[in-house]
């Protein structure tokens, strides 16, 4: 099943838009990025989407916790709660976590390691009472100095580990596979994830060549990323969730007509994934 | 002690005005490419190495196994097997092999990864014969795709491992700081790499924001990594060699002076590693 992560019309669509646009579409899941969301109303969009009948795959973004001193952590701490309040308002399935990089001046990835840890063990009180599940989402290596230095599936997962050692529940992660395609020990860390743990998966393609760091993804099937294979190692270990198109693309996608866009990402999920 | 990779200079100076300039700056080591290796000629570029006394860090680059057919893997290998010879009448400290990435058409990387393996192993006999070691390069995911399927330093140990199972030498790695500095895992596979598979150490420095994938690398102090704490996790290991200054940048340092570049690795490498 496909899901809008609205990322991908960010440009051309407000959410409402969007919103309207998935309806239109037959796409039943939606996965709204706060921006967009404070634009149209926390309270306004829920009832689009809940009258359109659409599943929230996700809420991006929290997270971006790492910061040069204690007031910017605890900004960042605030800004979460905000979100877990967001997400449980839209009844989202997770609260999307990126976790920060460096902080500005910083080299130290293990202090900016130590603050991710002890931001999540700082809200996660809060979003299991508001039963709103956190979605750890490794990032791809290239981002960890500007945007996360939690960089692959197994460092999510020691994470995980670490702060939810008696499997409780309602933290997790995010596979998205433009971050974590390449990585060797793929395969054995989504078998590790389990279906408790596999909180959504995002789709999207690694363009040869990719020509800018951040914006320029590709659409399924238009890169080199095994998406069957991927998937077929995310339902071996038991998720059975949507798929979320995620794609930032300034040169391509962000530059067509959306409508275009949304039937594009149904023709390739059907095709590609 | 510093050695000069030659890419650093390479818009600037032919190998031989390289090697003229590491010996006018008492830069101890040198590090050739092979495009300027065939145009200086080997017997006039290792008379002249030796001449001035340098010692040869590292041939770059043999590697590139990864192919669409049987012939392309035959050419790979046929030029891997000149490789070593030319590191062998260098006398080089090691060939640096980059992996190759996913044939062209190809969105399996297990077939790339197993052709790598292929190669090496092909060629392994002749290089412990010629005395050349071979020191595979993990390159950063972001080239996962287009230049090398071996991303980590662990998955090149573990491909150490496979090769070299009794450990009887000839094989290991190069540990670039560009490439590997952002693993969560890197200090745990420096140690079990230890000072037999440690074949050389690369520097430069990861730019926020780095503006192409390619040639946007910074020198020493410009960017984020912990130069200190890596190279302490390299000596702890046993590694007492060269630091080999190694970085490509289109629109900083390829632009300077190379006689200023010279000066200000010396400066940066004394004040950040």
């Amino acid at each position: 099943m496909l899901s809008l992560n609205t990322a991908t019309t960010r440009k051309q669509w407000s959410l409402a838009q969007a919103i309207a646009g998935c309806a239109r579409h037959g796409i039943r899941g939606i996965a709204p990025w706060r921006e967009q969301l404070q634009e149209m109303g926390v309270v306004p969009a829920a009832q689009a989407i809940r009258g359109h009948g659409l599943t929230v795959t996700g809420l991006c973004r929290g997270g971006m916790f790492s910061a040069a001193d204690a007031a910017g952590r605890k900004a960042a701490i605030d800004d979460n709660l905000r979100a877990v309040d967001q997400a449980h308002a839209l009844g989202a399935q997770c609260l999307v976590l990126v976790a920060g990089g460096l902080p500005s001046g910083s080299k130290d990835l293990y202090a900016a390691r130590e603050q991710v840890r002890d931001g999540i063990a700082t809200i996660l009180p809060h979003s299991r009472r508001a039963g709103v599940a956190l979605a750890i989402e490794p990032l791809h290596p290239m981002y960890a100095a500007d945007r996360a230095c939690i960089n692959t599936l197994g460092q999510a997962l020691d994470l995980c580990d670490a702060l939810d050692p008696h499997e409780e529940g309602g933290l997790g992660v995010v596979v998205d596979v433009y971050h974590v395609w390449w990585d060797p020990r793929l395969e054995e860390q989504i078998a590790r994830a389990g279906r408790a743990r596999l909180l959504a998966l995002h789709i999207c393609d690694w363009l040869v060549p990719t020509r800018d760091l951040l914006n320029d993804r590709g659409m399924m099937g238009d890169g080199v990323i095994d998406l069957p294979r991927i998937r077929s190692w995310m339902q071996r270990a038991g998720y059975a969730g949507f798929h979320e198109v995620e794609i930032f693309s300034e040169l391509n996608w962000w530059r067509r007509d959306p409508d275009e866009v949304l039937t594009t990402c149904k023709q390739r999920h059907q095709r590609f994934c």
